[in-house]
């Protein structure tokens, strides 16, 4: 099984499956598709005959049958491995995971365009700036907030329903967003980011993503170059 | 077990679960929540103390456990009732249904935000208009064709996946946007969105939104009153 994802620096969508499938040891192949959206790249050449969006991360077995979107990626590994508790065992606290991812998938929409996944930089001014002037994106982070708090408390932590979880995996680049941009947040909300950040699985995927050292201008709203 | 949902001639979201719900047979109470965003209305009132998100649909069971988004409400009701086939059966087919589902979870934006919703209203002339400039809603509608085309191609139809499942109930109320706006599409995606518009189901769910007989603002970008 092959898992394409797109450059671990920037492809926040492409760290959930990928740290997903890290997390719980299930063997894969993982190809990365460096983005360049110019008509002859290795992106461009490959990335529509093996997914209809165009879109990573794609999971794609060794016959070509290929899952698109995070969220039905996570589902197909679960159903894949009914052995491992990628899902809370609990039904009601899977329904809350869920509840979670999708929430995650569709919203959170001002987080997601105003603080972009970008591993190796660091923008605790333009964090403190966008957090002063815009109130959609202090709603995201409240919002944030509310779900994070209400896990952790009813699971005790560490982890959203106490281990490690598809839920942990789908909020894994929030931790990346609130940590480079600096965004003030709870002690409660600190802890799992932190907690979040050190986990092996995602602590290797920044590792592997500060060893990039490349520049997509379309995913660079506030840098000129490295 | 309620279902929180809002006016049937407006609410996409709700109408995915509300259709899936009625179309397995799963006995539920429906409340209905009329949208009006103003300060001391019904709405204004229960929506956050039933759900974080303030959005519908909301299912609540009746200890009050909540589960939210539409995505996860269709894997919780698929969990509580494996003896249904929510989900196709086969593996396969589940994964490619789950991929559409969450493409159409968080993608289609052009379309959504183009041709809302409104069950009673036909905009034949709009959707013309829309369809002749708008690039980009053209590349929603040949996307919506390649899936379909895809799945139907393979499961043989009528619906996606041969019977009627929680893929399908995504998708109805992409079938009435494509009536509503009188959108060109080929012959097989035509007959799909009239399998679709013909099912018991979304029949009995437009015929209560012709009842309601309201007008709401936000949700009517090309009409000024009914
Ligand atoms: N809903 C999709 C979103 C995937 C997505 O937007 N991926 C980005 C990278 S993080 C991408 O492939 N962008 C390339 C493009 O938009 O052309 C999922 O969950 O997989
Ligand atoms: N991703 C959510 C979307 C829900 C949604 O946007 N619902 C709309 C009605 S169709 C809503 O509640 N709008 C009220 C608002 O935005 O205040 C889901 O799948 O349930």
């Amino acid at each position: 099984m092959k898992l394409y994802i797109g450059n671990k620096n920037y492809s926040s969508w492409s760290m959930r499956s990928g740290v997903l499938l890290a997390a719980f040891g299930i063997p894969f192949e993982e190809v990365k598709l460096r983005f360049d959206f110019s008509p002859d790249s290795p992106w461009t050449r490959t990335i529509a005959a093996i997914t209809p969006t165009k879109r990573v991360p794609v999971l794609v077995e060794d016959d070509g049958f290929t899952v698109w979107d995070t969220l039905a990626i996570t589902e197909y590994i679960a159903d894949r491995h009914p052995e491992l508790p990628i899902w809370p065992r609990d039904a009601r606290a899977r329904a809350r995971a869920r509840s979670l991812c999708a929430e995650m998938h569709a919203g959170f929409s001002r987080l997601r365009s105003l603080c972009p996944m970008n591993i190796e930089a660091f923008f605790p001014e333009v964090g403190a700036k966008l957090w002063a002037e815009d109130e959609a994106l202090r709603a995201d982070v409240a919002r944030l907030e509310q779900a994070w708090g209400d896990a952790l408390a009813s699971s005790g932590g560490p982890f959203l329903f106490g281990a490690f979880s598809a839920a942990d995996a789908y909020f894994a680049p929030v931790a990346v967003r609130l940590s480079r941009f600096g965004l003030p947040v709870s002690d409660a909300a600190a802890a799992y980011r932190d907690a979040l950040l050190a986990h092996p699985a995602v602590e290797d995927w920044v590792a592997e993503a500060l060893r990039e050292q490349d520049f997509i201008v379309e995913d660079e709203p506030y840098r000129n170059s490295r």
